[in-house]
């Protein structure tokens, strides 16, 4: 365990990016995706032996709160931050921010993702030691991807000067955040070498991001240090309630991180991150037969298929697939999707036109 | 209506060619595959105006005779003739024929099927009414189909000479009967101008067939006479149970229409004739979107999808399509197939696989 060290674990996601097996109702960070164990879970666990329980925090939403909890009651129910509504990840740090202000001035916060898959756990609590070193020299610190293949999917962060070396790692100053590239430009920024993938998760001192808030977001800066003043008083829920909805929604990246000070990179090669952002992503995932098929739950029979996934809810419905190849197949009682891997992002836009049309699908 | 004139409708198939829609249960000529009445009632109302009610005799299994009787409860119960097990088309056109011979010895048979698809069903009724004209001329008369494309899932059979133009259409002498040609082959065939397809549908006098049997199959025509002499006796049933195991499983064409000695063919063209052999022939008869897709039931959402058949039995499920062309997808509930078009007669394989491995789901 290391002093003065919280993790902040953002869970209020909504379901949409992997319908039609994720639903408002049971969003990504809730489904076993990726093993026996859900997202949320996964994420808790793997802090396990840098972070104590009671230094493990949960922003999530009034409805989530209550099936996350089930999930990990390991962690205290006081450490389950609620969102009134989605507010941008912005008022989610500072939230979290301004409730470990309280705690421990001297609070160094990790703020991490509950839906993503990381492949060698180890390495992940290195890196977080690691960032957390780099924190204490005042900096703001993202956790970079070393990026395995041009993605357009991700943002990327460029390189500075190198900070040094820390515990085998290499910290550098960040010079520019780059929202979701084309092709090309991700080509050019893999090719360079000086970019890696903003994974959305960060470690810095409380006073630090405080202070960013401050000099960058004066108004919302002073609607977090209303709710920190109510934090522990009686009045808390109702200063929460408030104050939420007069908070400007942005993400912690456009909010702050683009235009900060002291900002700092440590790219981590070989954790196996996927941030599971479509069924492309799971299809990466999951181990696959030999003709590059995955079958989860069922009973299938496959015949001249390849490179296909077919994720089935319903253990005793039979799948039959002929002459198929890289398709994902999501089979939800429900819905049933199809889609060519190829296009497994504009699962979004039915998403969208289901917002429209027939939300009890949703 | 036309003086001794009967049809033999066969309807004992089995339910293996659209599965997973058709099964053992419920086979094809029971479903509503192309419009809103089953296929085996679309078979007999298309007879109207042609044959009297009691002039229609149906041949069938035990297991469908109850449920095919609801369909058409204008038969006449006794005229839906139950093999007690399948022997083949050979002994099913011989037990009708040895039924129809205790009837009405003059009698002109037609055999017809209760699972094929005709869109101009006058032209259909003509056709009939200018094969017993020359079924009346002690022809065997086999109607063949004028080739639209170089199918190689049909048998052909070749003209010889013009034997004359009936009602305003021709009849020729069967030259050859050819089997399921090789897509080489087919191509030839349509090009020769000389081959139609085998829609498997006869006329003859029940005298002249009788006579092939004995001629060409004596040992079964023995077994079908011990089975008309007890036909309009007690012993019916207990006669047919004896004998009909003993019968040689073979096919009309096989065993009497190959070898038979005066036989035509009347190539009939703009009928609109489909077996709906496989899910491609469904894909082919039913009304396409402006895609090309097919949605027959349920809710859908199509992106970037083309020339794709859905049909589904849970008329509240959504699908979802992205990026899909060219495909069948069958949704049964406790099956889900989905194949490319051009592999769709490969359910058959699934089928026989499922006999040895799951056959419930059959």
């Amino acid at each position: 365990m290391i002093d003065h060290y919280y993790a902040v674990i953002m869970a209020g996601g909504g379901g949409t990016r992997l319908w039609p097996l994720s639903r408002q109702s049971r969003p990504k960070q809730m489904l076993e995706l990726t093993g026996p164990e859900s997202l949320f879970r996964t994420a808790f666990r793997r802090l396990q032996g840098l972070f104590a329980y009671e230094n493990i925090l949960v922003v999530t939403t009034q409805e989530q709160a209550e099936p996350l909890m089930a999930q990990c009651p390991e962690i205290p129910p006081e450490n389950y931050l609620l969102e009134p509504q989605p507010r941008g990840t912005a008022s989610v740090v500072g939230l979290a921010a301004v409730a470990l202000q309280q705690r421990d001035p001297q609070a160094v916060m990790a703020v991490l993702t509950s839906d993503h898959h990381i492949t060698h756990e180890d390495r992940f609590r290195h890196l977080l030691e690691t960032a957390y070193d780099i924190a204490r020299r005042e900096y703001l610190v993202t956790l970079g991807i070393s990026p395995t293949y041009p993605a357009t999917g991700y943002g990327y962060i460029q390189s500075g000067e190198l900070l040094g070396n820390y515990r085998g790692l290499e910290a550098y100053r960040v010079r520019r955040f780059k929202e979701k590239p084309n092709l090309e430009q991700a080509q050019a920024m893999l090719a360079g070498g000086d970019h890696a993938w903003n994974s959305g998760m960060f470690v810095w001192q409380v006073q630090d991001i405080l202070k960013e808030f401050q000099r960058q977001m004066p108004t919302l800066h002073d609607h977090l240090q209303t709710i920190g003043r109510a934090w522990d008083t009686l009045n808390r829920q109702s200063t929460l309630q408030a104050t939420w909805s007069q908070l400007e929604a942005v993400t912690i990246d456009y909010g702050i991180m683009e235009g900060a000070e002291r900002v700092a990179v440590i790219p981590a090669a070989g954790l196996g991150w996927n941030d599971i952002g479509s069924w492309e992503s799971i299809f990466e995932i999951l181990s696959k037969d030999q003709n590059g098929n995955i079958a989860a739950d069922g009973q299938h029979i496959f015949l001249d298929t390849h490179n296909t996934l077919f994720y089935s809810t319903h253990p005793g419905r039979l799948t039959v697939a002929i002459g198929v190849d890289d398709l994902v197949v999501v089979d939800t009682g429900d819905v049933l999707l199809i889609c060519t891997r190829e296009q497994a992002q504009k699962v979004r836009q039915v998403v969208n036109q289901l917002k429209q049309t027939n939300p009890k699908y949703l």
